[in-house]
């Protein structure tokens, strides 16, 4: 599982920072989550192939991070996209975005689907043989939610050894790693713990932006191996965090404290602050596995 | 008159090159000319200060025009801006801009203005005591106008030695400035040529992108010191100008020759094209006094 940081600042692009978005490679699927301004040249920069793009997640309809969306769509139709494109959002992602298509007469030569979000309770929104993805309910000032982007169960790995030294065919080994035990042919049951090796276990990843201090979520993203969580704010700017549903770095240490996450990675820093090692100083007061995120920023989920 | 060009080309936001955008400086205002995707960074990397840009003239709806908005709009609201901004472009601008103000649930502190064009006709759009701006009706795949922005003829320079060799008196200097004759006590008439030297001539800018060739812009953009035509295309993509309803830099300089423009300003390059250098090359073929678009250029009218 790797995240590539495209945008992890808040409100507005400047000349070196972006607002919100990144990419996450989960079992070979490309996903886009969120979409500020500047994505698509941010999605240049790190050489991501657009085109392996099939699903765009947004987390809320504020405008640092979705702005980029409209003109993604655009440029995928200019490269003759062909493959369907999916959005999931919150509902009004579809009108804003076929508002402008209309006015510019332009369609799209791909099937472009909608998963409009409107439910407050966590819900499956993609699932395939490998991945599934949930939202994670949100606090913020608008509809928001997170999501929880998590590795189904692996096969097991065949011991090769153990399975020569009983001579098992080759037309066994899919039901062997399937977690199968085997009966040999003088009736003799070998059991699948013998014939396998434990698989990796399956990674989780949380992205949790924009949001309040919400300890609703942590049920949801309980020991996950990394915890996105944005850190808007520092603790001297507390009431300012509280007035904009915002967190500070030491709230989203906290939820990752409670959640036992294996690791917490910041974003979404106001750009008043000059210096984001600061967020870090403050988040290691209550957890130790920290991550500042940072444009252009890749992280290996080992 | 400066005109500070933002971006150039055709089409989508790459790694180094930008969409369309453009600000004049004419009579100490400031003009915005379109605003794609990555217009707000580009104001920063040119030192244009937010607060100065009251206007914006958004010629046509493709996005590579004004996808840049919603976020510049947005921007200013964060930035506590309290002057008015005056938004002028097709119908279809006031509702795509405020549905997603509407979704976001943000609304701005400033007063937003549409001013929604829809005639096929020049129209004069904005005037002031300095500036004059008319819409240049063009031809492209969706509703587009270009712009003339002009300087109103400026006051007579007053001719000091001259008001002192007769003793006038400081209290009719400006009514000499606005080329009044003057009668002396003694009854007899001074004309004002002699107390007086001519304004510099006013100055006229032609902005056209995006367009198809056109010769009915010409008793529009007559003379005008200089004209930014769209040349997405060299002669050798005539085709795919004329299906696109775009303009060859042949096109263009023949425009700019009939029109007996001073200077034309090439851009709106496709990105297919690596050295825009044949753009001129091509150009002078039928018009000699070429400059090159580039982002960041900065264009002195004298």
């Amino acid at each position: 599982m790797k995240i590539t940081i495209l945008g992890c600042y808040a409100a507005t692009p400047r000349t070196l920072t972006n607002p919100t978005s990144q990419v996450l490679e989960i079992c070979n699927r490309i996903f886009l989550i969120d979409c500020a301004e500047g994505t698509q040249v941010q999605l240049r920069k790190n050489k991501i192939r657009f085109s392996q793009i099939n699903h765009v997640f947004i987390s809320h309809l504020h405008g640092d991070h979705f702005y980029g969306l409209v003109g993604l769509i655009s440029t995928f139709m200019l490269l003759n996209r062909q493959t369907d494109l999916h959005i999931h959002g919150p509902k009004g992602i579809k009108e804003i975005i076929l508002l402008q298509l209309k006015y510019s007469n332009s369609y799209t030569g791909y099937n472009l689907f909608f998963h409009e979000l409107t439910s407050t309770e966590s819900e499956i929104i993609f699932e395939d043989d490998k991945v599934i993805v949930r939202t994670i309910p949100l606090k913020h000032r608008i509809y928001t939610n997170g999501f929880l982007f998590e590795e189904k169960p692996k096969e097991r790995k065949l011991n090769v050894e153990a399975v020569e030294k009983y001579s098992i065919d080759k037309c066994y080994y899919q039901n062997i790693k399937n977690g199968k035990d085997i009966i040999l042919d003088n009736g003799k049951t070998i059991s699948n713990k013998e014939l396998t090796f434990d698989p990796l276990p399956p990674k989780k990843y949380a992205y949790c932006s924009d949001t309040m201090y919400n300890e609703e979520m942590i049920p949801l993203i309980n020991e996950v191996d990394a915890l996105y969580h944005e850190a808007t704010f520092l603790e001297t700017e507390t009431e300012k965090a509280n007035k904009t549903m915002h967190s500070t770095a030491l709230e989203a240490a906290t939820i990752a404290k409670l959640a036992k996450a294996k690791q917490l990675i910041l974003g979404h820093y106001s750009t008043r602050y000059e210096n984001i090692e600061m967020f870090k100083t403050e988040a290691e007061e209550v957890f130790s596995n920290i991550l500042l995120a940072d444009d252009g920023k890749i992280i290996e989920l080992e």
